[in-house]
């Protein structure tokens, strides 16, 4: 209950702010006014991303005797979409409003609404009123009227004349119609989420290609590739980062929904059931232990486990080809939403690939003396999902009591971002308690620079301690190093931890090490 | 000399036939017959990839107090590069052959040659003969019959006709014509590389981007946000590392020159020299400054210094904003090439950015008291001609005399990666001596698994010892651990040296610690 109460206090505006104010996410492009749909990580958050990154590649490829890591090409192949099944399938159902605005919505957003319609009449002259050909759909008049101001009136060239809205008697009905303008809305086209573009100096349909929606199946590919050169037998994974990008019509809520985001995704190839030996893990075994692995790297990583849940598809509702597939939702500001999905895609990525291409894709098995297709397993994240569930996790605001800190006995607020030390985007801050003493300054440059060999450290003398720790609660520091001025008499520096507040006096020939200690322990 | 003579016997052939042998690098959508200009990291590839890149963010960033880390989108708002001055002229000259093969050319990739004009004289009713309309250019009238032949007789439909190939006198003369068809080439046109993609549901000129050609630009429309959130006082600097898109006419050369590849940039933002006091470095030392550190840097991470050189861009060829431009080249077998280039990029781009976007970018100096545009020093290095030339650097082949490593007495020849310690895909290998003995299997997993939690550790037992060990050489892994049957009774293990092949007996409980020393130190 606790954790929900906390939940409930952070909204996404509060992070957006922190975000923009310490430079670790901006808006694409700001200073043209923005790109909807990209985001562009300044300084804290670069660093922030790298070790979310780092932390994935730790967990699911450096630690595993299981998997190997590739990097492959945005650019593909046409053929490989058409294999995938992207070309045809991978589509959202739009819509356009028939009304001024010409607003275009995805259809399966737009609720089927009561409405009545409404026409306008030209009664400027009196004696000859006129009714217009336009329809206007709203719940009400006054509605109605709002969609006229707006769109109708400066559309229709009406600016000066005495128009009335009136409501066709016996219209009422429900359906969908723009919310916008109060517009029919067209039927649902299919409307693919593929960016293309054209390779090669000549534009020629052949030329054209797209840029991945996945990184999966750079992976899929490359399968037998990565297989035959790593020697690998079943069950092994391939595991890959890097941007993907979808057309979204509606990016939104900051980074969690955009058109370019980075991806974090792993495709386990192993053997169908009925295959295994005696002790072998069968597929779905596989597909629990990715579930439950998965879940546990959030936690491993500082998520609490009340803000996490599984979200089962109904069997009903999978792709033909699937045997499961799990969603591992996050409670967001905006509400629980998928973080990662983990899904059972059978042998159809595979099998697709080996008939577009030519190429056999199957597996010798050297126990069952036989040839099959893979199963796969595939757990699929989104760096800039788990960016924002970390940030969100981790944000927190506390009353500072007074005395502590140097704040001079007042009562002060703090934010601070209680993010694991390994994601902190900073790991220690060093400060000379006065920037005017030469020795304290020297004393602390040299600390930082030998904390840099071999962690992200920062030097900072551009405020009062006080203030210099805030920033740091706020990027979520683990560590600030103080040297005063008793330090040049008993050669020690003052630690202080972030979460605590609480500061340890540890010898200067002694800080790096113990400082080593805490962050890679 | 000896490095010379070296480098001449690694042909680029050479390189390209141990990437694909041993997951290195694959072409692009290999199963799908590639993708011309694109390339995929296999499993030792991509470590080497993620380890390039790491070392350079490692120098350029978190070791030094003047640089702040970026990752901006690929997707830029379009004003950006009206800005930059991309859309105007980031260009390529390209002509078109107007024979029957219509290949299109770089213009300025092809020569001029003397050449003379050919004609068909159709002879099949002898009574008539008749001159076709059409021209071939070529130096002899046998390539000019080779042209026909390939081309022209069946593009004209002369299949089963007499024709006779005549030289026109007076012909002969030097000009630019097509190498493959003897057509003669179009004006040159420019032809921009940047590739471009459409945003948002709806198909409309606006909503036309680009992906970006450099990372560069991300950097400077973000100067602002990222020093001001910083706090950073000039001279400042910001690193970003990420892929960039090239509609190369040309791709070649292996990962040398593509289509898609990844730059790490850093644009570093100082003082104009009038405007440095005393003891401040001016623009034109820190340009100075950053030709030596990026050259240092290639020989920190291992290239011999006589494979590398600076070449100056001469005065006049640069461009009218830049104050200074280096080359760093490199000595691959393709000969002298540029590695990294570093500018001395004046006030241009944030002026440009300044006037197009109307935000106010120039610094307040407050030691000046005055407003002025920073002056930018840009190292650019790519990562792919970077891992190339440390690829090619690292290569050797060496006999290895009897009796050494278990291959009995005989000499073979062993193909080595030297690559520095750092950059290594694998930093240790385990192997059991028997794989048939469990406690040695069991021990040898065990030492990986603890290597594993800091380090990429593998454990191989698919081969005999010798043959383990020349795999783990030819991708250059620095340190092989064998557990062997004497490891049971001494509780030691045999840790082998990649370039000397020394081999060490290290006690069983501190071998893990001591590879930690050697990789880490």
């Amino acid at each position: 209950m606790a954790d929900k109460l906390q939940r409930s206090d952070v909204t996404l505006d509060t992070i957006v702010s922190l975000c923009k104010r310490r430079g670790i996410i901006f808006p694409g492009s700001d200073i043209y006014g923005g790109l909807q749909g990209t985001f562009d990580y300044g300084p804290v958050g670069a660093e922030l991303k790298r070790n979310v990154k780092n932390a994935w590649w730790r967990s699911m490829v450096q630690e595993r005797f299981d998997i190997e890591g590739v990097d492959t090409s945005l650019l593909l192949h046409p053929a490989v979409w058409t294999a995938s099944g992207h070309v045809e399938n991978f589509t959202d159902p739009l819509c356009d409003s028939l009304g001024p605005s010409r607003k275009r919505y995805r259809a399966d957003h737009i609720e089927e609404t009561e409405c009545a319609k409404f026409v306008l009449v030209d009664v400027t002259d009196n004696a000859a009123p006129k009714t217009l050909d336009t329809e206007i759909w709203a719940p009400t008049k006054k509605k109605a009227k709002e969609f006229f101001q707006q769109w109708y009136e400066k559309a229709l060239g009406l600016e000066g004349r005495r128009v009335k809205i009136e409501e066709v008697e016996g219209s009422r009905t429900t359906g969908r119609f723009s919310p916008d303008d109060g517009g029919r809305l067209t039927e649902a086209r299919q409307f693919n989420l593929m960016l293309s573009t054209t390779l090669g100096p000549v534009e020629e349909s052949s030329a054209k290609v797209f840029l991945r929606p996945e990184t999966a199946q750079g992976i899929f590919i490359n399968y037998e590739n990565a297989r035959a050169t790593a020697r690998r037998k079943l069950p092994f994974g391939i595991a890959q980062q890097g941007k993907s990008f979808r057309n979204e019509i509606t990016p939104r809520n900051f980074i969690f929904r955009t058109r370019e985001f980075e991806q974090m995704e792993m495709e386990f190839f192993c053997k169908p059931g009925e295959f295994c030996k005696e002790g072998e893990q069968s597929d779905m075994e596989w597909f629990e232990f990715w579930r439950n692995e998965r879940l546990q790297w959030y936690i491993r990583y500082g998520i609490q486990p009340a803000n996490l849940r599984f979200y089962d598809h109904p069997k009903e509702k999978l792709s033909h080809y699937s045997r499961g597939t799990t969603d591992i939702e996050y409670l967001y500001p905006i509400g629980w939403q998928e973080l990662e999905g983990i899904a059972h895609r059978g042998n159809f990525d595979l099998t697709q690939h080996m008939e577009h291409s030519g190429k056999d894709l199957r597996y010798f098995d050297p126990d069952a003396n036989t040839h099959y297709v893979p199963y796969v397993i595939e757990p699929a994240a989104g760096v800039d999902r788990a960016m924002l569930a970390f940030l969100c996790d981790a944000y927190r605001e506390e009353i500072v009591t007074s005395g502590e800190e140097g704040e001079g006995g007042k009562e002060s607020r703090r934010v601070v971002l209680g993010l694991h030390k390994d994601l902190a985007p900073v790991k220690a801050a060093v400060f000379p308690l006065l920037k005017n003493r030469p020795e304290l300054v020297e004393t602390a440059k040299k600390i930082a620079a030998d904390l840099k060999r071999f962690t992200n450290a920062v030097y900072d003398d551009t405020a009062a301690i006080g203030k210099l720790y805030r920033r740091q609660d706020e990027i979520g520091t683990p560590f600030c190093v103080t040297v005063d001025v008793d330090s040049m008499e008993d050669q020690a520096v003052t630690v202080r931890e972030r979460d605590s507040m609480q500061q340890v006096r540890i010898p200067l020939d002694r800080v790096v090490a113990y400082l080593r200690d805490q962050l890679q322990g």
